[in-house]
């Protein structure tokens, strides 16, 4: 497929965590899309915790991102972040570069809109319900949210534990979302990319992987000529006097 | 670009209402984003109004949309509604397909929330004010919504009078749009389309056609596989009795 | 009781299904208020489903409601629409004939809400809970409903089942209503007329029986000779060309 | 008009201020409905101010007509309390007496949400305007109504000033909740029934007379049969030891 | 500590109901927190109900409060309403008094806001669950309220039962708030003082006593030389008319 | 005044910025309270921007106060984070520390809501206004906000300025949230500490001064030893495998 711009275009895929599997999984999910006129470039970051769980966590993955775009000179035309809630990086990317920038788990949700009328949240451990309630609020888009189900599990645990066992926790949970509402669900969690299928086959509804659906939305944004808008919420950053900041981040500030 | 099935999908577009320009005006748009792997079949309602700008438009084209599909027995991958609002037949195709069906206006709407904070949403008559507010409401997304701005011109209009005299109008919105705090806009209106690059540069804001984003929306869902849920608010329609139905809607209740 | 305008107002009731049992219940229903200055005419539609139960339904009935309202050329002081929901129909009848228009579900809606704190709507099968709700939405009531609750059964089977079995059900769904705080339980299908009364002496709290609201309250706007706002959201329906319309339906775009 | 009990309903309208032409007007207003199977009487407060300007007068006026109740002995079969607010007596009455208990301002704003999209209110001074913001929240109508407009005339200027001075302010008010959106009025205060009628040959919107409104509101409630729900809210006053209670108060608490 | 004022601040507790236990209860609650700036005086009304449970409770209390205001010459910096409501009194003290007025309800859900994400209130019966949900929307922090819970205790039971009954209620309560997602309680009566660090040992979340809350948030706005705005909500009292008031109540009205 | 614990409570109040300024008038502005049972430490970031002014500047920020806490060993009371914002920061230091941890911004906007019916927020540049209105948002009390208006100014045009100039663009600014509605103004930067006063006696309504109302909410929260839950949103931080982390940080993983 020929893009606007007649040449590939070069999305720049963030993990935010260390975890090499989880690397791996969102590569072959993403590569799974076959969007042969996208180059895919697929960072983790090279400092942080191996999981994202809670808010040191973002905060922490979110500097070593800001790192991480600081290093790379090339410009990509539009960025992923694969993590399942709102991570700062988003809003910090979209003031920095002007780029589309898609988290997955907003793309997961307006996508999820579409295939049905309330859209349910399965998400790994009870902390992650109230933290992705208020991305979904913060989203814009809690009123077609009927819930945030929990699988007890934690992220690390998704790859510790065989697939049955993940498989089946996904389903109670998704099970408890049905029940609640939810007529589409969203794995809410990079570390569940490609399962969606299974539990569909299982429930009968609409599942949607997150990382594909971050993909699509930032290929169609992209794909149509949008940008982040940089009039108010994401004008650019205020070059400004610093100290003792890392070299390569200055350059944010001049 | 290889579709999953490997073989182009087949998308319907349908213009609700009777316009000749408008449809020209769709295919255009949607022709011009190239997703050569998609088939675009674009029809318009045979009888109806030239224009949909209320309530009894959006019945009679709604219905005259049922017969359309009544009428097609060939399959389609996905449907799209080319009518900014939230036009009965969507939920109707849902039901009657299964298959993903998207609107241009919710399909605008989430993706003008992920190119900026808030979005405004540019229309034609001042009636489309409440008919759109309470459609932003429907898809979820009002509390990214700064607003519905009318250009005070009708659909039809669009097409009578100059480029010019158009495109001041939908500026002059636009800028109540941006002074109510959007960040972005949508041109509300299928007779806008191919008209938002002249308006980003003017205001410099991202400006979504609806079209296309429709178009995109559609194609990501079904990329992804994708379809309606129809575990409750899309069930299938009941097999009924029926008096003095239309021959070829029957099939509707069998 | 004198009207004001000293002489008998003249509604017409009108039933989007074609269920015989149905017509004649809501007209039993409010025939038996003995408004005896109004004078009560009640139409169903002579084409379409024997029930609405979802939204090709809801388009195939407005648009016969289109046609019916076409034909009549006699003028009514109001209109009533005996379906449960949110229908079509209204926001139409109220575009074309700038009259009071009342839906028999908004009507419930609004005088429950002064019957105790919240109200909870009892209703037929599974797919009106998030049909009803989108409803309660658009009647900027839902703050005052505790929510939605099925019997499981679809309109048709209303008749078709024993009284005692009917009954059963909706009790079943009414204690749910009130378990969940409801104080005032609406019946959410105009097959459900006539019942009220009986659910009352079981459970104890006020059970509002929907065609009886509806009239009331389109009796109350008629008799302080109010009318519907033409202002905006429901202004007249523009002049326009049509294509293929229905004779009849022409003089609505003339 | 045959009422339910074959019999004329009784109904108790309580002006809660000592004003004696508010009274007066309050009277001729409901007169003038001309209910012939209601028998209506109407009272005012013996004691305290002689308009309801704001928190102090709602305690006050409240706490007359609790003892206004408690003198009277003789059954009533509703009970309209005309004081364009949440008035505190409104909830008082439906606990101790299970009747049905209308406030002019919750009947008002039903009426108008039916009488075009958004309803706007006209108050008197700007200090209503957040008290009736904070009603319409608990009556939970707030997103049907597009706003609160003072006139910046006090409830007693109402009488005092000239019919054309408190007419003009009353369209300057009117206006600007046309801009605001609104679609349909309401005269929100008692002191300004009557008016409605001249504002509406102004304006070209329906507007509402509250009082009227309330009126039509219990006489449906009645004439339906329904009655205030004691579930939970308005349970039944807990008999209990009180101390130093005035005399006819303590029937309420044995 | 020394106050802006360089004297001890004066704050009048107000315990709306004439119950002697729970006036002791409050006191000593408060003098615990050992604010030795500050000068408690707290008072109980001299007539009305033992304990308020309802609408005309709140009526009849917040009338005896005003006599009570009335009658007490003296200044105080400040004002504490001792019910776990949305009182009357408080918006009336506001008005009259321009100083800070807390009720310990708002005070409670304010400061539970802030020890964790979502908050739970327990209550006494059942139907305080509707009033205080109301309450909360009041407030404004119906978005931090994971709901109200009762542990169908009346009010005057919480002093007739045993300690170790009352707690097992309220234990039960919390574990339903924190089922539903609260992480702190509010202990909502000012019956409950003093028994927050019981439950608190046994839940393991932060349990907010309400009138230590509400006496540290009036101390705080104090502190800060704040006080309540009069400039529309709470604008003074308009001198007027009055017939029959009460002598002291006159001083309100000149 | 004697603390619960019977000894000086030690806060950690932290500038998440490096500007030397703004520590100094924080500083000021907290000492001016006079808690003299609390024994407060003012710390500034040692590397980072001058100011914060954006998304990049709350995530490095942020980053920096995580390695300020993993420096001091010593314990804390309670924390302070002295930037107008819903920095995250805020979140993290309630997982890691489960102590009291208030935000200036949420402190000021709950104060606000005691000292009148709606609060306006007065900000620095445009951009604050949509990141401080999802603040507002997040901290569930939005509907207390009558709107955040922006001066114009940059935080460290705050400084360069003449007092006088800064003073008139908040007057302005005010002045624009009073005629919105609000009837209490929170001075929306720390930048601004110290000015309230003055602002005050321009617009006669309570002006609340951000860093004042942040201290006094931490102070009370630990004056009646609450705490924050840890049960669900602020769990504590997991241990957990990690990568080239800085040593401090280390231990937030162990």
């Amino acid at each position: 497929m020929q893009s606007i711009l007649n040449e590939k275009k070069r999305f720049l895929v963030i993990n935010p965590n260390t975890g090499w599997e989880m690397t791996k999984q969102i590569e072959e999910s993403l590569k799974g899309l076959k969007l042969d006129d996208v180059k895919l470039e697929v960072a983790a970051n090279v400092a942080g915790p191996v999981s994202i769980e809670g808010h040191t966590d973002e905060i922490i993955s979110s500097y070593h991102i800001l790192k991480l775009i600081a290093e790379r000179k090339t410009e990509y035309d539009g960025y992923l972040i694969a993590c399942f809630s709102n991570h700062p990086s988003i809003k910090a990317l979209r003031e920095l570069t002007g780029k589309p920038v898609v988290g997955i788990a907003e793309g997961a949700c307006y996508m999820a809109a579409m295939a049905g009328n309330l859209f349910g949240i399965v998400t790994t451990s009870q902390k992650w319900v109230p933290m992705l309630k208020e991305a979904v609020e913060c989203f814009g888009i809690k009123d077609k949210c009927a819930g945030v189900f929990s699988t007890g599990l934690s992220v690390t645990e998704l790859h510790e534990l065989s697939g049955e066992e993940v498989e089946k926790e996904i389903l109670n949970a998704g099970k408890k979302a049905l029940a609640a509402g939810a007529e589409v669900l969203c794995l809410g969690c990079a570390g569940m990319s490609g399962l969606h299928k299974r539990i569909e086959r299982e429930l009968k509804v609409p599942v949607v992987d997150s990382c594909e659906a971050g993909l699509m939305m930032l290929y169609s944004l992209c794909h149509m000529g949008l940008w982040t808008s940089s009039l108010c919420m994401y004008a650019p950053n205020l070059p400004r006097e610093t100290i003792n900041l890392e070299k390569d981040m200055e350059q944010f500030y001049v």
